[in-house]
């Protein structure tokens, strides 16, 4: 991949503003937690993963302020740089479960101190790392589940290189299942209304010289039953207990459609997006964001400003509807609540 | 409503242009056939019974330009003109029944007169106000099915005043269900490539005071999950002979979802919609339209000019899908074959 959504730079971090791609390639650079919390939100990066990767990191710069302030301010302020950082978007978990992985090498203190600055470099840097290898390992284990000749996928919103540190979840097995000859061509979603499908997978997939075609997201069914869609391939943002999937507000239609046409649908997830915390997918929560993004089409309006407007941007996927969940720890098929607890057994 | 999306002027033909609103209210006036049928093909005027009232006009802006050049140039410049008229667009069969229909008062003739062409002229007023007393009578035959208390229903595209020649097919229902207090509230799926539910449907309940929520075409399976919604209301480009129904696309995908969640579908079309030359819908033409509907938004690039799009405007929804057909002459509940000879019986 020509791109790193995300480099760190002993520093300061440098993120891709995937909100001006892809007619401008522009890196951000970031010295401190909270402006890197707003670049969450406002979705300058995005991307589960990618998200979880952020904000390691910047659990790093906010010690950094930590270490130049070392009294009770300083203190303080780096607790509420945490706080700021976790609720900077709510769906995504790989947000909170980065926060928690970085706060378990801190422990409890009273004062910074250089060492453990380096230490919690050192683990940022794990997760970034961590999360390339289980792309690579997500890649191979899911193109394994494409059998038959070359084949039509179809995929939604962006789970590329830009979503994650690696190759990616979905597009990692898309990239995968391409190099061994199992996909031939992609279907990809636009995915209103944030365009994620044409600014950014339609981008990663044209620059690596893998057939895409962009679709409307209302074309997915018809798609479906005019051409020889085999599977559906699609990441997370949380998959909980009882393997139901929060994903890009979408999913589930595509998911619905799927199983009315006998068509498999693939989730590719890395074990750091699943929460055991959570039971089942009615109680994840879902962001909603502002009415502007369907008002609004870049500076024209589209609709009345009276109109209402329900945005929410995720939508969660019932696991009676996933033929196949994916992680770096393997496949589950037909997931469900016992499954994944034999998956996560080891895990915290 | 107070936008009149076809005014017939006697001599020349005003039509709004609706690639422009909501933001910009224009209208543009037509004095010859050309002209007009490049303003279906480029969607000044949309909507199939619009489309069939505008070529109507458009027959009669021929037949004058016959009478001002009376020869054989002037007849065969007559006949390329039909022509055109009928190629505007492939998939709205109104538009072959509204100049089949000129035809037939035409019959065969050799030279043009006055008082012929005042026979066309009624002759398309007529077909322009037996939509408006269609649009009625399906808006309470619509109303009539929706049982319960005030509900929620979700809409697609525009069929609404727009679209037709009086108050919607789809949104007929939605005005008559609204006045009755059957329906509470409308959910328009904002339509991607052309946002009509964004720029047209959303104007027009804004207008009338009905409550209305803009959500992305993505979202259609999750509201239907997450919310109260009854039925599912569209109007229709063609039905065939087996009841299949093509409409704009997404329409396809918002069946599938409903019989997924147990919401009714309702499709509102009057019997100028029903082609009964046609067997099923796998025959229907359905129109691709130019990849730069997805490939730009208003000025903006924002998928990379390499990618593939595949842009089919209509899709095919099966009979089996649909709970209800509306029309002038009566409601079809689950539709077929049998059902359509017998509402079609006496008609041309």
């Amino acid at each position: 991949m020509t791109v790193d959504a995300i480099s760190w730079h002993g520093d300061r971090l440098s993120l891709l503003d995937q909100r001006r791609l892809p007619d401008h390639i522009e890196r951000l650079d970031y010295r401190n937690a909270s402006d890197t919390a707003s670049a969450i939100t406002d979705m300058v990066v995005r991307g589960a993963p990618a998200i979880g990767i952020t904000a390691a990191y910047a659990v790093v710069l906010a010690y950094d302020a930590w270490l130049a302030s070392p009294d009770a301010n300083g203190r303080a302020q780096f607790e509420t740089d945490l706080e700021t950082l976790g609720q900077a978007r709510p769906t995504a978990v790989n947000l909170g479960w980065s926060i928690s992985r970085m706060r378990s090498v801190l422990g409890a203190r009273d004062a910074p101190d250089p060492e453990m600055r380096d230490r919690l470099a050192r683990e940022a840097v794990a997760i970034h790392e961590e999360d390339v290898a289980a792309n690579r390992r997500m890649g191979e284990l899911g193109t394994a589940l494409i059998e038959g000749g070359p084949c039509t996928v179809m995929t939604h919103c962006n789970a590329g290189a830009l979503a994650t540190g690696g190759i990616g979840t979905a597009l990692g097995v898309v990239r995968a299942g391409f190099s061994a000859g199992r996909i031939a061509h992609v279907l990809a979603g636009e995915t209103r209304p944030w365009l994620q499908g044409a600014r950014l997978t339609a981008f990663e997939l044209v620059e690596e010289g893998i057939p895409v075609s962009l679709v409307a997201d209302g074309a997915a069914s018809y798609a479906m039953a005019a051409q020889d869609v085999r599977w559906v391939i699609v990441g997370a943002d949380r998959v909980v207990a009882n393997g139901d999937v929060a994903n890009k507000i979408g999913t589930y239609s595509l998911a619905v459609s799927a199983r009315h046409h006998g068509v498999k649908f693939m989730v590719v997830a890395p074990t750091s997006t699943i929460d055991m915390t959570i039971a089942e997918g009615a109680s994840i929560p879902i962001e909603e964001r502002a009415g502007d993004e369907l008002i609004k089409v870049g500076d024209r309006q589209v609709a009345p400003s009276a109109a209402s407007v329900w945005n929410p941007v995720f939508d969660v996927t019932p696991a009676t509807l996933v033929d196949a969940l994916v992680t770096e720890r393997g496949v589950i098929e037909q997931p469900n609540r016992e499954k994944l607890a034999e998956l996560m057994r080891d895990l915290a």
